[in-house]
């Protein structure tokens, strides 16, 4: 924990956003937690309670929740953007319109735009006029929300194309519970942080067919090596899929009941249809956007991806999940070696 | 499955020997599957099921049990060992006093012999007169004996110093549900094999401990590059470790209740000691022995092994888990690619 007290917005008050903003609070900065439902954040102020997304936990004294983004944002250069990819957009376009210095946005989403195909940085830095860009951060790793709040040991990588202002995230979230690396590669951090979640849908579909571990650890090994494969192609460091943003992310969601991506994909196993699935959960599953983005991705990179072509067929065109795992597990090279070169030759075997 | 029958023994009836004994039949072949225990064969061969070890499972019949190793190696030239790391020794001395005939071994242990720090394929080298030794090959990846048993997809590695031995048992096991690749990195599959254990030990202890996902997955990440680290150092290829007998068969070993490591572990974080632990577990805890064996390779090699050390400190030292757990969460180097990159730079970057 640096000595530096910071003033800042953190701009979402589901269970992610809430989290962070305990930790900065626990820091000693000025926090401001901005939600758009009135009634939450009157709870937030009045019973230091965030129970719709944090059951039981109380909230530090120092976090303060706004309705007005406006008010949320007054005198401050840090923004957190912590509201669901689907709203990033909205929300950059509400605050541009009374913003007039530049900001430092931190983002820790995770997702790939289908059709744009932008990362979430790219977004961003589509969305917000260069005169109130500062600096773009990305934070990223495996994280459930619920332990960060229990104060449960949890480490999380932030990258920036500026490793100063990287520098300055890691100042400012660092203390003994929650560990913050840097890392420079951007590409590598988003890529892995938005695919896992394709993964986590094939590890909840093969638990849901009542397959075991033994199918499940085949199925993201393969996995974390496509979303290498493709990583590598648009520019990342093949190295970032070995750390908290690649192995470590994937590890958490595809292995946790907590995990949503997984519980969709278990229902699928399990025999739901996508739309029964999407209505029963009644919020967002990310890896249904992102299987579409990289779907997508894969044949502008021109990279082969087998299990996010399967589950995009699963998704999107009816086939069978069971038929789409059995056919997975035959399908992998004969020498595993081949396969896993095909990541690495690229960038070191010139 | 290829078309080939081939005469086999597999040696040790216990859940994995038994499993594996399953598919082979399956597939055709002449199997003979020894064990120590009178009545356990008694029973193999008038009821097919193998209670003790695969409760509620029926075996196929072409299963035929054997309680004298020279009956079950009779005019045959390959046996699959599948006793316990300790055992591997002992085996072998009782089948060279009775065998004339060279024999392709296929060991499907996990371990580091403490002391000697061999390889079980350099231990089965050293054991064996060169006369008796055709080929030998191991056989390893994420695989529950369970999930094989009930025909489960699973996928596993085979390797050897002669990639025609290796492919000859790939031929042996495939089938449809059980997927066989080859690997020509027989280090990089044995170090990934017995030093997943150490890590599932660790992950148990910080389960324990009360902590959660984000600290096991921090801990996996963190364990995986450690153990490639010193496997590079000691020939293998890196890439074996981003594959079913690194990065698979670590998260089978320490995500999965059914495992023996991670159980012995979960007992440690609860705060039992070490003597308490092997007492109520009964069996061999595999890890315990690897941690000391890699305890003295990593000195050997000269690399930094966190997690094996503070392991290493818990098990013999008599270090508190809760302060090892903490104080490896809080020791990760700020950059986190400077300490992945540690790993391929030998490799790569000449």
């Amino acid at each position: 924990m640096s000595g530096v007290k910071e003033k800042v917005a953190v701009l979402g008050a589901g269970s992610w956003g809430t989290a962070l903003a305990m930790v900065l609070a626990d820091n000693g900065h000025e926090v401001r937690l901005w939600g758009h439902k009135k009634e939450l954040i009157d709870e937030i102020n009045k019973t230091h309670m965030n129970h719709k997304y944090l059951p039981n936990i109380s909230l530090p004294e120092g976090i303060k929740g706004f309705d007005s983004l406006q008010d949320a944002l007054k005198d401050l250069d840090l923004i957190i953007l912590a509201v669901p990819t689907k709203a990033i957009r909205e929300v950059l376009k509400n605050i541009i319109e009374f913003q007039k210095e530049p900001l430092t946005i931190v983002h820790v989403s995770k997702g790939i735009e289908p059709d744009s195909l932008l990362r979430i940085t790219e977004m961003i830095a589509h969305e917000v006029p260069k005169k109130l860009q500062k600096d773009i951060v990305v934070l990223s790793g495996p994280s459930h929300a619920e332990e960060v709040s229990l104060r449960h040991p949890t480490t999380v990588t932030v990258t920036s194309s500026n490793m100063e202002a990287a520098n300055r995230i890691q100042d400012l979230f660092m203390n003994q519970n929650f560990r913050v690396y840097t890392n420079a590669d951007v590409i590598g951090v988003e890529i892995g942080g938005a695919l896992k979640n394709i993964i986590a849908l094939a590890a909840g579909i093969s638990d849901g067919l009542g397959y075991g571990d033994n199918a499940k650890a085949a199925l993201i090994t393969r996995g974390l090596a496509e979303i290498a494969r493709l990583g590598v192609k648009m520019g990342a460091n093949p190295l970032t899929f070995s750390g908290l943003t690649g192995i470590g992310d994937l590890i958490v969601t595809c292995t946790s009941v907590h995990s949503r991506n997984w519980r969709a994909g278990n229902m699928l196993g399990k025999g739901k249809t996508l739309q029964e699935v999407l209505e029963s959960m009644g919020m967002v599953v990310e890896g249904v956007r992102t299987t579409k983005a990289a779907y997508q991705l894969a044949k502008e990179y021109n990279v082969s991806m087998p299990i996010t072509e399967a589950l995009y067929n699963v998704l999107f065109n009816g086939d069978k999940p069971k038929e789409a795992v059995d056919r997975l597990m035959g399908r992998l090279k004969t020498n595993e070696m081949e396969d896993l070169t095909d990541i690495l030759e690229d960038q070191f075997r010139e």
